[in-house]
């Protein structure tokens, strides 16, 4: 094989030229990575809803045209200068968040959210010299949350690169890249559920039976699924649910159905709907005394988060949690480690399967809340 | 010394007759404690914002005549039946909240929030038959939290006693049994700061100054207290503080000038003051990644916590305590040993002392904000 190092590399990638309307498959330019830069060859992505809401652009500046993905596997290219850690060849997850291992939070053991390299939705540039490594015909294309997995290459800063185990199979941790990840950290790092406990998930989406999953991993003994839709109740025993609660389907607030079937609340819970009233009533139905609520879900940017300050005094607590805790070099590996030893299940995940040339049908899906997710075979 | 034990004892008791009016000292008869329960010779006893507040009785059902009184310090008189753990001459600490040691709560290692014995403000009477121990010329008079220290007699549910080493001083560790250990143990067991951490602490009151105390004791480098007055700024710097904001003199949010003053907010922030817009900025204040926020002070009662959900999702933790989390029986004799030991100092909160017969004073003392704590005197 004739090196590509160095030089720019013609290649496909799926653009978003204008917000909401169909990607298009062109042929791009990628350029060489520069300092402390990686260029990756991409095998598997898959869409998460965090692409279809930036690709919608209702609540934010739109930026385009831009190269969306960011749930994804992939191969080092090759490298720039100052890049010690990765090589050639390596398995890599991208990451939309990075780890510099120089700032205070990196530098803290509880802290994932990196000053350098902490998620900016708004920049399509990279950090180095403020430019795009993507163009088509000399026209600049931008980037998204620094990792822009919907190209055969891609550039990315190495502190946004987790180098995984070369065994595993990419086409399946791909998913670990975002999505299961933070339901799955929300879970096993943040709420932390004990043996044999009772817990609560809001929001049966990938990242909610993620978060299903990590219980399920943590040995709680009881699983309460809580969504507005019955439609996924059957689907998500795969993930250790064991109960559910269709939130339109009672007259009082969910938060005191549940803790009539606790005696009192549940030991923890975890949001993923995004949604403050779910945010709210995961948090009261924690049990007073020792419950420990997690928000991961997104909220719409004007909510506001509205609870009488008595139950915080009761000895219930809220947490947040950002990419479930993971920083994402240090972790994500172990992670990976984890479906290796047959702990974690990403099978179950994965609803359908697209060649990249047909990479809107995975839009079409999700739009449709059709499945959990599509990957996206790059090579086809 | 003949023995009382098992007979009425006739004492004197400042008795709250009606709402808001001075408290008068009377002859009054105390009853033999019942199955599980324990007469106390109360020593020394000392004021709290919650006798005040039960005794103005504005926003809750008044419950007069009634003895209130719940800090102190005192001397085993005689058991009642299947009272195993305390005999007479224990030196205890009355507590307004039990630990059965049987419940689900006294069983986790979270919570202390006993469900049998838990702070009742409503109830006037014993548990065990819902009686009053208290009379005058056989008018019952009703108890107050399960403790009526304001009494030289009281008598008490065994689960509200914690026996303390008798070498220990009455006048000075009587503290212990509410405010003082509530601020300390939101500190030390609760917001949990590391060596050489930032912290903030809201309302500068007696609690808050405990909370202080236990930052200093936790070796915070930086305690930075907040109020709305800057009357106790010059006192508190015995308490270990650092740096002082006075909200009221700031344009921009306190959390704001916290966030300047430190890089991006403090790693832990409690709040003693009970002001709703106190606790959105102690929450508020602390830094993303890790900052823990700690809620003591009481709401009023139809007050909301109102923040964006975002700050969750930096990961900042919210959580509330009850009685510094501390188990009274289990954990107060550990409290007093640091005093025993020195590292933590309770003479700085002592402004007032007054003999019984004298106890409106101590009313007058805390309605006019002068001072931290008055001990009353029980002989005198
Ligand atoms: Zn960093
Ligand atoms: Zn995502
Ligand atoms: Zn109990
Ligand atoms: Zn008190």
């Amino acid at each position: 094989m004739v090196s590509t190092a160095g030089q720019v590399i013609l290649c496909r990638a799926a653009v978003a030229w204008e917000a909401g309307k169909p990607l298009v498959i062109e042929e791009v330019e990628v350029a060489p990575p520069q300092a402390m830069e990686v260029r990756v060859k991409i095998l598997f992505t898959s869409l998460c809803h965090t692409d279809l809401y930036f690709w919608e652009a209702k609540g934010q500046n739109p930026l385009f045209p831009r190269i969306f993905g960011h749930e994804a596997g992939g191969i080092v290219e090759s490298i720039g200068e100052g890049v010690t850690d990765l090589r050639p060849g390596d398995h890599v997850l991208p990451v939309f968040t990075g780890e510099c291992k120089e700032c205070r939070h990196c530098k803290s053991e509880e802290s994932n959210m990196c000053d350098l390299l902490r998620i900016n939705t708004d920049r399509g540039v990279m950090l180095h010299d403020g430019k795009s490594r993507f163009s088509i015909k000399g026209q600049p294309i931008y980037h998204f949350v620094g990792t822009s997995t919907f190209s055969e290459f891609t550039v990315l800063h190495v502190g946004c690169l987790a180098k995984i185990n070369p065994a595993a199979p990419l086409d399946k941790v791909c998913l670990l890249s975002c999505g299961i990840s933070t339901g799955l950290g929300a879970m096993l790092n943040v709420a932390k559920p004990k043996k044999g406990s009772t817990v609560a998930v809001f929001g049966l989406g990938a990242v909610g039976l993620a978060a299903a999953e990590g219980a399920r991993i943590a040995g709680a003994s009881r699983i309460i699924g809580v969504d507005r839709s019955s439609k996924r109740f059957e689907e998500a025993k795969k993930f250790g649910l064991t109960e559910f609660v269709n939130s339109t389907e009672h007259e009082k607030p969910v938060q005191e159905v549940i803790a009539e079937m606790t005696d009192g609340g549940v030991d923890c819970s975890v949001d993923c709907s995004g949604s403050v009233d779910a945010m709210i009533s995961a948090f009261e139905c924690v049990h007073d005394g020792w419950g420990v609520a997690v928000l991961v879900g997104l909220p719409s940017k004007d909510d506001a988060f509205k609870t009488n300050p008595v139950n915080f005094l009761n000895e219930k607590t809220l947490k947040g949690t950002f990419f479930g805790n993971y920083k994402p070099r240090s972790d994500l590996p172990s992670v990976v480690e984890k479906y290796m030893n047959k702990e974690l299940e990403l099978e179950k995940f994965i609803t359908h399967e697209v060649p990249f040339a047909e990479i809107n049908k995975a839009f079409e899906y999700m739009l449709e809340g059709d499945g959990l997710r599509c990957i996206i075979h790059m090579d086809a």
